[in-house]
């Protein structure tokens, strides 16, 4: 992409009421605009970060079996009727009437629809396990959203619903969506800590959440640090195996959120220097529900003696607006965002100094497109600006290498690189220097 | 993936009130479920369209300089208000109140948020020209909808919004949508002719829609064979230089819609030979309106004088919930769908007739591995059925290719290949049938 033809309208300072970092970057960067409190446009850069945390979690869901579906954003009011859930919601629904006076409202999430989708076809325990997911924009009508994406009340959820025939089979689907969670993360260069969560009355130990780390996170989090170090399961365990030891070996290790702390436990659990407390932000919960929705929906399967019984259900959301202003939280300097390679917007941004001097723009077109067929998606910095304002724009937007090509440089036969992250400098010929930033 | 763990619900019937085909075929291939009048929920196979087509959309916008965005489903009343079509839009918009009674609309088009968009960060002529687009979900809540997605009220919609510094660049803007259009339609597999349309108060020729020819089509259409037979401008032209030839080449040959048409100057333009009648489907639909919106909202830039003017805008809308109903009508048989390859939610499907004996699976499994290496998204029919229960499920949700895999053949070194657009089959050994289907 040329910069020169792009939309990017980077801003030198950010609106006042732009509370957190993330907020105030992505503002700043271009990457969002404020419709209504709580309710985004996604301009060109932002857009591209969001597609691909969506694509990475779309990836994972895939790669655990799990199989994509689309809701609509808009349901019938009568199917949380029949769960029960339609009055509890309270004021965070958003509910609608439409022109025929019929009640429907704006998804906050999705057990209903599924179940009902559910229910509809899947009648054989032969057809489960079942995970079907979708990722789709919902609405929570937040009383007071804040926080641009983070607290948004228009979000993108990636939401999973699981069909088993009983317990022990709900808690290898649990399994699965939790290494999967784990290898999400991961893919998108972030610390996940799991941590158990409040079942409220269902009861169990099956629901956890996953807070990243984050120094300006909102919560706080405390944790063995091995668990911390262990890394994520990675995409080639057996999917179809037994996955209990790879998440005993995580939720033994004590891990918790201010809400469910225990100092005494953690200090018996955790030897002193293993104790680990830092801040977080929560970016994923999943849970075992049972037959919660099953029974009063009345979603059966016949079992293998004939005998029908009411599926149990997990569910697994990942809020993936949410995540990219958590990466920034979690990944930013004075300069601006730092982006992990996996979710940058560009590859690379090759930054011409001298825009309209043939023997510049040569080089600068030379290497734009080595790294377009490199597959670097880079964006070409063509336009008329001093330098220092270029590169306070590409620090700003955070692309993981800048390739500077100048009048002086092209005349020695060299270009310089920049890496984002550490802001190392190197001198190179152009092959060299393709080579270190597709590597 | 393997049938026995997708979810691929098709029916043997279609529900009664499914009117036209493509419905039709898209409940009994499992494609969609209804959710509500005029909602659908997106099967896994029907996403698996919808995403092919949304992706040739976009790759062709990309292609032809425009920038991707993506605007929320609720847009503020107030930006309406400004624009004057708060009032004017009717029952068709979806109005609502969130829990602080401010007034929220779900968007119907985009033209205001756009525009406020633009006015916020573009303020010169040298950021023109400026097109950009977004996918996303709108409403409309019809009074009848019906036909399925063909008229839905939650819809997915490609729109698209220029801006430009005149009426002579907006025009070129215009050629622009117009050559990309055709493209995109021509990628599908369709044959779409662009009529005028009626501008309305507007006045000028510069609205066309584009209708595609399905002899189940809702709407008659007239036109010069010529123009039918044309084909697309194709993705290798010169964006940027002067389109007018291509598409003067393409406009100045009669064509009209029922609406538009006018018999005595069809009979004048074409000579008989070359009259074509048939039926269609609008799928597209592009216009310039100068400063409709630009002048009511007040965005403005500076032109190379310093002076301040209104921007002229024109919008381009391509249905694309709706294009999988219209591919369906323009492409299908008795036995059911018949997929373009483009859109094809499979590539070939490799159709185990005796899973679980050993010498089938295993070559059923290499056929799958090597079309899965292929790149062809294979479905491997697992499923313990009877063959002709597999064949007529697979002829219905339309895979462009089956792989027959037997044992008499295997015992033979063959396997049959069949195409399902033609029906044609051959028996032939594997590599040479794996040969055949990703040639």
């Amino acid at each position: 992409m040329r910069l020169s033809r792009y939309f990017m309208p980077t801003l030198r300072e950010a609106p006042s009421d732009a509370q957190i970092v993330s907020h105030q970057l992505m503002l700043r960067a271009g990457m969002i605009r404020q419709e209504a409190a709580g309710i985004y446009a996604w301009l060109p850069l932002g857009l591209k970060v969001l597609k691909k945390i969506e694509q990475v979690v779309r990836e994972e869901m895939d790669r655990a079996g799990a199989i994509e579906v689309l809701m609509p954003t808009l349901q019938l009011a009568d199917l949380w009727r029949e769960s029960g859930r339609y009055d509890d919601y309270g004021e965070e629904m958003l509910r609608i009437k439409d022109r025929h006076e019929r009640d429907l409202l704006y998804g906050p999430t999705a057990e209903e629809v599924i179940t009902d989708i559910f229910r509809a076809y899947i009648k054989s325990y032969k057809d489960l396990p079942k995970n079907l997911y979708n990722i789709q924009w919902k609405f929570r009508d937040e009383r007071r959203p804040r926080f641009g994406v983070m607290r948004g009340r228009e979000f993108l959820m990636k939401d999973a619903y699981s069909f088993d025939i009983d317990e022990a089979a709900a808690r290898r689907a649990y399994n699965r969506m939790f290494c999967a969670y784990l290898n999400v993360y991961a893919r998108l260069g972030l610390k996940a800590i799991p941590v158990r969560a409040d079942t409220g009355p269902i009861g169990g130990d099956l629901s956890h959440e996953f807070i990243i780390l984050a120094d300006t996170g909102e919560s706080q989090v405390f944790a063995h640090r091995d668990l911390v170090e262990m890394g994520a399961p990675g995409p080639d365990i057996d999917w179809d195996g037994d996955l209990e030891p790879l998440v005993q070996q995580r939720t033994r290790l004590y891990a918790a959120s201010d809400e469910m702390h225990d100092q005494a436990r953690f200090e018996t659990e955790a030897p002193e220097d293993k104790r680990m407390t830092a801040r977080g932000i929560e970016v994923g919960h999943i849970f075992y529900f049972g037959e919660k929705y099953s029974r009063p929906m009345n979603a059966k399967v016949a079992g293998p003696d004939g005998a029908e019984r009411f599926v149990h259900m997990g569910s697994y959301g990942v809020g993936v607006s949410r995540l990219v202003g958590a990466i920034i939280e979690a990944s930013h300097d004075e300069a601006g965002i730092v982006w992990p390679d996996s979710v940058a917007p560009f590859g690379a941004a090759v930054v011409n100094l001298r825009p309209g001097e043939a023997a510049v723009d040569a080089v600068a077109e030379q290497a734009y497109g080595a790294l377009q067929a490199a597959g670097k998606e880079p964006l070409l910095d063509d336009r008329d600006e001093r330098p220092g304002a270029k590169f306070a724009s590409l620090d700003l937007v955070g692309v993981p290498w800048q390739l500077i090509v100048g009048p002086k440089g092209v005349a020695e036969g060299v270009v310089e690189i920049k890496r984002r992250a550490t802001g190392e400098r190197q001198t190179l010929p152009l092959d060299a220097a393709l080579k270190a930033i597709t590597a």
